[in-house]
């Protein structure tokens, strides 16, 4: 989202500090109230784009709104794309077609198609009719591809040279079609006359070679292979592999069609990475912006599932309901046991979801993993066996329950380690995201060793 | 790490595929159990230093430690700072000092940094000794800063040049002085006598404008502020923020000291996402070499805390006995309602944690967040309350045990939607990691809140 070209400003004397930005949020706010849109305007324009994109979303639901609407195609586009989803949605949803169609015009086809995505069909239809047939074309090209592929990701402005051209033509021909370029690239790709990718010459060589050696020369071969069907995550991947700053996206038949940045990159792997987060833990999606329907709808379903499976836990439970009538201690220790094999399942398996993402978990790492985690099963087992053991004997001074609490940790923790690891590598391999069913799995799994060990050894030793 | 630099390599018909890597693990440990160097060196060399790494830590730890020890000094520098930092580590305790000392001579100040950072004290002051005075110093200084600062993520090679530089002549310097040049950089930072920052020039500006245009006329406001003393942390959000390939660092007199690159942003970027994921199950830092008792270790004490709390809610249902004694049915049903609540308190707490790290809790944000996740918390109530109580009483046939369990389960998801939110917000302010201790609390509070009304609510309704 970087390729907006940047004003060329040398007078940083009234650019705010990054506290001052705080104050900022009542001027705009009073300038909303007022509907003064010069001044909202002006004091937009004096800070960075991504700072002014955070001070709108400071605003609330109904002043960002108006002062949206206020501006209309005065908001610049370059704060426009710096919003954060859910506000450049709504942004775009205020503004009038003719400012949506002259933002286009001005982006790069990467964030052209971000623009086009937030659009609902029928008045994204509407905009692209406004233009011309052969623009039309081009910023429909991103459509083309599905959704999180590096195709859709890329843009497909980039600057490619023939291998025979020498340094000081490439420089010469830059100079002459400067406007052709896209604002932001660190490399030169060489392709040949069928525009297949032949290699690459970083602008740092460009810059450090003599102008008469030819790109064939110093052009490095391209490490990453990115295709535009390719799904975004393995490019992310492969940035992170190769730590690139921008890559080369190619056709089928090797052909040179677009280029990958890595501050788009970036933001792949923060979702990737909150999309892993919060599923752990139950939940789809999430937003700041959220309204408290969003967040029902994304929480309630894992909700449900957990009612039954915790209607599971009690039915095993209630299999032991004669012991339990005998024994009251049962009841209160009963939690104590799936809380902490529960606990142990949850280390085990966001360690084993981490592993995963990070792909550190194939061949035969997965096998070494699964020893592994039943080891530290075991080894914690033993330890919080002991320790509740103690404990139990301290509260209740009975030999034999302190026994069977004793026994049960130390299967359930075992069963913990060796669920938390087999459970989302079986997903893994069944092609599901591991991230996503295996705490309730994971959970019921040990709720059941906890209460099924913890009663049935109670029904042997104690009655 | 991605500064090193790279051959040039034109013909790749003998570069293997990626699937073909996975042939490769057992031709070199061929070579190993061979001890046939020759090949071994071979067989990497014919690698991406990167693929090498991987293909490396796909050895068994005793095949790794021969392989490195056969390789020696002969291991490619590129290759060690690929290796992810256990294996990195393990290497160069295996390699002779003076193998580890001409390791750092090759690299960019960061990597330097890096390697410096696993070795033993003693035998980094062994291998500094042996270097000669000037180059000790200069490598010594990245240490000058403190762990996890853009200090010691920096490197200390980039380009500068003054104001009045033109373009041509800023080319015909990087010509002149090719060597002296990092061997990957973005932009020109243009200084003044002082050093002082005044603003950069991207080498793609560079690259099209006409040479005898000045450097201060074509140069941008540096957006960023990055400090050597800043934590890492800030660094990596305002390359998120600003989207930058790389970035100069300064000192507090806004003298340019430094470069940081994208590639080790992104590195520190998925650290702290791992470690957000990691403490919110409950443990400290994982690895996928890690050891049983590595791993017991980074779990065990929060299982240890898990321990005392779950112990604090048995008290609670002790209190009750009374009750468990009369009704066994609220031993067999308990657990639904702590179940339940504990979900909800983790969904809403995900959620918290991961939008206080991307900083979209700041201001009014955090009290529309308590309000939303409470009101959330009320709404998922109503749902789970209502489906609670009917199939319990599709169970038990009790009108007063279905209220019970209704009632308990609506206070207890109001409670956990609350605490959800307000315990990691007040971590955050009292200067903590909101992803650490959060997960206990929160279980442990909605766990008591379970017990305490529904039992409570038993004691009144039941008896």
């Amino acid at each position: 989202m970087s390729d907006l070209p940047q004003t060329n400003q040398t007078d940083t004397s009234d650019e705010p500090g990054r506290e001052a930005h705080l104050d900022y949020v009542q001027d705009v706010r009073d300038a909303v109230w007022d509907r003064d849109t010069r001044w909202l305007a002006r004091l937009l324009a004096r800070l960075h784009p991504a700072d002014a994109a955070d001070l709108l979303e400071q605003l609330s639901g109904d002043d960002f709104a108006a002062c949206v609407d206020l501006l209309g195609g005065q908001l610049p586009t370059s704060i426009i794309i710096e919003l954060r989803d859910e506000y450049r949605e709504e942004a775009v949803e205020v503004l009038p077609d003719d400012a949506v169609a002259a933002v286009l015009g001005e982006l790069d086809s990467d964030d052209v198609t971000t623009i086009l995505e937030d659009l609902e069909e029928t008045r994204r239809e509407r905009i692209l009719d406004e233009l011309a047939p052969e623009d039309r074309a081009s910023l429909e090209q991103g459509f083309a591809y599905e959704e999180e592929t590096a195709g859709r990701l890329m843009q497909r402005e980039y600057f490619a040279a023939p291998e025979f051209w020498t340094v000081g033509h490439t420089i010469d021909h830059a100079r002459e079609h400067a406007d052709d370029l896209p604002a932001e690239f660190f490399e030169v790709y060489v392709i040949d006359p069928a525009h297949k990718l032949k290699g690459q010459v970083p602008l740092a060589t460009l810059l450090r070679t003599p102008r008469d050696i030819n790109l064939s020369d110093i052009m490095e071969e391209v490490e990453s292979d990115i295709r535009v069907e390719m799904d975004q995550e393995e490019a992310a991947y492969q940035f992170q592999k190769y730590s690139l700053a921008s890559a080369p996206v190619t056709d089928d038949n090797g052909r040179l069609i677009g280029m990958l940045t890595v501050d788009d990159v970036v933001d792949v792997i923060q979702e990737e990475n909150t999309e892993d987060l919060l599923a752990l833990s139950g939940v789809n999606a999430a937003d700041g912006s959220d309204t408290v329907l969003d967040s029902v709808k994304s929480r309630a379903p894992w909700l449900a599932v957990n009612l039954v499976t915790a209607f599971i836990a009690s039915a095993i439970i209630a299999i032991f309901e004669g012991v339990l009538d005998q024994v009251v201690q049962l009841a209160i220790l009963m939690p104590v046991v799936a809380a902490l094999g529960g606990n142990a399942g949850s280390q085990g398996l966001a360690v084993a979801v981490r592993a995963i993402a990070e792909r550190e978990m194939e061949g035969d790492a997965g096998r070494r993993a699964i020893l592994r985690e039943t080891l530290t099963g075991l080894a914690n087992g033993v330890i919080f066996a002991i320790g509740v053991g103690i404990i139990a004997f301290a509260w209740f001074r009975s030999p034999e329950l302190s026994l069977t609490i004793s026994v049960a940790m130390f299967a359930t923790f075992i069963w913990a380690g060796f669920s938390g690891i087999v459970v989302p590598l079986t997903l893994k391999r069944a092609g599901a995201d591991p991230a996503v069913a295996s705490s309730v799995f994971v959970l019921t799994l040990t709720d059941i060793m906890a209460f099924f060990s913890f009663l049935g050894l109670a029904t042997l030793i104690l009655v």
